[in-house]
């Protein structure tokens, strides 16, 4: 099913806090024609990120916003319609940032060219594309690859979290995630085979995850970002690392942080506890590390070892309403629009 | 000079925030005698340190403390007077722990000769000692050691301070300190050489440190761990790198830390600064990285390069209240009371 036009997802209005259906807006525009060296990419699957959250503006980040108007920038999986450049043939399947629309122009330098028979496509933008890859290099180059004893990941039902935890388990920690909700709690035990999973809503939240690191942490991937910390930090090993995945509890948040205080906790931690911690920043690692990354991953593919939890909604029209759930902590793995 | 018998400095009472003399009492008691294997050692130099506060008890700290009536533990310069160690011969001068005492019996596992030679004596427990041999391995080992750009030191008219300033110049950093009062700025600019140095005391310390480092921190070793933080986090560097060198601000502190909570600001400085965070522990460096440290430093001891700025107190008596000066801010340099 392929659109006659191009439909652009544009963001209307920046939001405050959580994301409304209203900031954003489905424009109408001919199928663009491509130049010498580029080619005409039909989007088949577009990713829903937190990132998306940050570019719309008044996020808690570095980030700077992209301006009202613009098409949503998004990591995608798409079919080569046309090529004028000889690395890419027509019907080759690439993944790139082709964005919130149905077609796209490219040089091709965002593009990569993937195998849709070693995985279900969706796989590429998730536990195989740059969600995986961020997991990975954070778990294999950021910190001391060397396994040992309890890995856990916060947020481990999410796009990142599902990828680090499976990575975690490939590797040999014992791995233990944090979810929201019985219906995630699940999923990270018997589709992901976790060792352990605590919900951060159980009114004993504290009292389980003493239960589930018995032998405290050894290395702590958060992808929340400031809710779970203080109740993670007295559980921390001697010579812990941490991985500083994502910041999801603070994206949409719009009341400054009230105290206690908790930043003398982590340096008292940091120097007590001798800790490692480490930003995860895949962009350095992007065009070098993927090919080392597939090729770790290889064998677990071929034996179908790994759960690609893709969250799959279908059509481009249905992105502004999947994209507000997300912030609500309805959904679990990588959200994912199906748009031809 | 030497006394005829070993006067011990031991905990009288646990302090509740800063310590105060009498929370020690000093016991007269037979100088020991060695036995096989082992040496008996004068004490010349005994150092104060903040560990001493930690080891007193009720200090916000993981480290257990000493008991009641024990002789405080501290890090030492002293003189071999008998050897039952073919390792040690009499008049050796070496490093120990051997204690706030005239004397101490040891079976040489603690100590390390040192050649007075090179570098005045009290040098040895400070920049050349294991508080050198601490800044030294943070910047070298923990940390990338290739320097760029900018290192910020907190309290770096303090004993660890001042040797990562001084480290951080002979590798090619443009340094700058923190301190308290005007003196200590003096001593960090004409004595120490820093390229700059800001008061945390004055009025207008967020100006001073903006105006200090006009393109950001690349390096931050902070000793201080909490006060000073936040106003330095928005001035960090894509790629910074921080050692939590020391929590000196919340060793003696009684009172909880209240609100804002800035932890949640350091974990998005974190992410999307890409930040690296290590706290510094020098304890699995000692035995082998101390001469490569030695090696390293050896061209600037040879050319006097180095200030040692120690702070030395005469007795064994005075040690009580020159260590609780300490906690209010009015010494600068490695504190060291000279015994014999």
């Amino acid at each position: 099913m392929r659109s006659p036009v191009n439909r652009q997802i544009t963001l209307a209005a920046r939001p405050h806090g959580n994301p409304k259906e209203s900031d954003f807006q489905i424009v109408q525009r001919p199928v663009p024609v491509p130049g010498d060296g580029q080619v005409l990419v039909r989007n088949v699957l577009v990713s829903l990120d937190p990132l998306n959250r940050i570019l719309m503006g008044n996020a808690n980040s570095d980030q700077p916003p992209i301006a009202l108007g613009e098409t949503m920038f998004a990591f995608t999986v798409a079919v080569v319609e046309q090529s004028n450049n000889p690395a890419f043939a027509v019907g080759d399947h690439v993944a790139g940032t082709t964005g919130w629309q149905d077609y796209a122009v490219s040089d091709g330098s965002d593009l990569r060219i993937v195998d849709p028979d070693i995985a279900p496509l969706p796989a590429h933008l998730g536990t195989l594309g740059m969600t995986g890859l961020t997991a990975w290099v954070a778990l294999t180059v950021l910190l001391n690859p060397k396994p040992r004893g309890t890995l856990l990941v916060t947020a481990a039902a999410g796009a990142v979290g599902s990828a680090a935890a499976q990575i975690g388990k490939l590797r040999g920690y014992r791995v233990v995630g944090t979810a929201g909700g019985p219906e995630k709690i699940r999923h990270l035990i018997e589709d992901l085979g976790l060792d352990a999973a605590v919900d951060h809503r159980a009114p004993d939240f504290t009292e389980q995850l003493a239960h589930a690191v018995p032998d405290g942490i050894d290395t702590l991937y958060d992808n929340v970002g400031a809710a779970l910390f203080p109740a993670l930090l007295p559980h921390l090993n001697v010579n812990a690392q941490i991985a500083v995945g994502g910041v999801m509890s603070q994206i949409t948040r719009t009341e400054p942080f009230t105290g206690p205080d908790h930043l003398p906790d982590l340096l008292r931690a940091a120097l007590y506890k001798i800790l490692t911690i480490r930003g995860v920043n895949v962009t350095e690692y992007h065009g070098h590390s993927y090919p080392e990354f597939l090729a770790d991953l290889a064998p677990a593919i071929a034996e179908r070892k790994l759960h690609y939890g893709t969250h799959l909604v279908q059509g481009l029209e249905t992105i502004p309403a999947a994209f507000t759930q997300m912030f609500t902590g309805r959904t679990a793995g990588k959200m994912i629009a199906q748009i031809s």
